[in-house]
């Protein structure tokens, strides 16, 4: 009986995440999952993505927090559309929550951005429905993070080095991150970034376009 | 029978921490539990520490991580003894995986420091024994950790606020971080280090001499 108890909870996530890619194919929408750790730029990457991108996109923001709507109140004052969700106690996002919140959306958005819960291993093991995972490694963590979060950089199809503009300041070799993302999956693409200061987005944002035009 | 499920694991853990706790109490050890984001600097804060103290105290440093040994590795060059423990896919450490690593401990430490699982949230629900939590902050987080994170910074007795070496270049003030840790325990000891250059560890090595000198 104890085993059984955990299985249909994956496997029906599993489902649900087949019914939110259903709803997010009706409008076409690039649904991307941006998994990062705590503090390493997540709201601050998503902003520039927004200012480079909304005046041509509907974009809607998912925000995921334990609690508190300190992120989405900083993304609304960008003009966009956001939805707060608290997971309580849970440290990740699944497809139930996610969910959950789509009765919410009542118009259609060419780019959701999910912004996961803060946290480097749980997120990662769960579809929520996305077209693909962003990772975020931010500069101050170290680069050895692909080696020791091994599961989030398999899955994840983009991973944005953010915080570069601190390179000089911390022990972190672009050369070495760069190996051990490729390490765990050959095919990932890896875009170096600061939000702080806006450099080294326009590649992205190149990205992020040709992902749009393949959903029209 | 689904409700019950989760409940035993829950009571277990703590009665196994109870066990775990008189095992420690054996030998007077002064045991802490270390919690922080990814890349926060916990094995970097934990050298600087063992560093201070190995003359005068036997140190033990039970390392947990989902996978690989980089940072028991880099600990064992210190001199000092370590434990590895993998978790696999689990994003913390519980009781009954410190309770498998205590056959290993065959002689006695002053001193036993878990390094948790990077992780600001699952850690944070567990008791593993340990005399308190420790947790830590670095800078380039920002200031706001302690709002998004609440469970953690509730519970752990001290806080280290890391990477000070970096507030020149990052949006961090000292004040707002204390701030927001003391609203969620007004007990808290917080200490400000560097440990990259070493700053700041002086108050932090008197703090856990005291409480080294408590278990005698």
């Amino acid at each position: 009986m104890k085993i059984n108890v955990l299985k249909p909870v994956l496997v029906s996530n599993q489902e649900r995440a087949k019914e939110n890619r259903k709803f997010f194919d009706r409008y076409n929408s690039l649904v991307l999952n941006i998994i990062g750790a705590p503090g390493s730029g997540k709201t601050s990457v998503i902003e520039n993505i927004v200012k480079k991108l909304k005046s041509s996109y509907r974009i809607l923001v998912i925000e995921g927090d334990i609690k508190g709507s300190l992120d989405s109140e900083k993304l609304m004052k960008t003009g966009i559309d956001t939805i707060q969700i608290n997971t309580i106690t849970e440290c990740h996002l699944d497809a139930f929550m996610i969910s959950q919140a789509l009765p919410k959306i009542n118009k259609p958005y060419d780019l959701i951005m999910v912004e996961n819960v803060g946290n480097l291993v749980c997120p990662a093991e769960f579809d929520i429905g996305e077209d693909f995972k962003v990772a975020i490694l931010s500069t101050p963590e170290g680069d050895d993070k692909p080696v020791k979060y091994p599961l989030l950089f398999h899955r994840a199809r983009v991973v944005i080095i953010n915080k570069t503009d601190l390179l000089p300041y911390v022990d972190f070799k672009i050369k070495n991150a760069r190996k051990n993302i490729l390490a765990k999956n050959p095919r990932t693409m890896i875009f170096e970034v600061s939000a702080r200061n806006g450099k080294g987005f326009d590649k992205l944002i190149n990205f992020l376009k040709k992902e749009l035009a393949k959903k029209k």
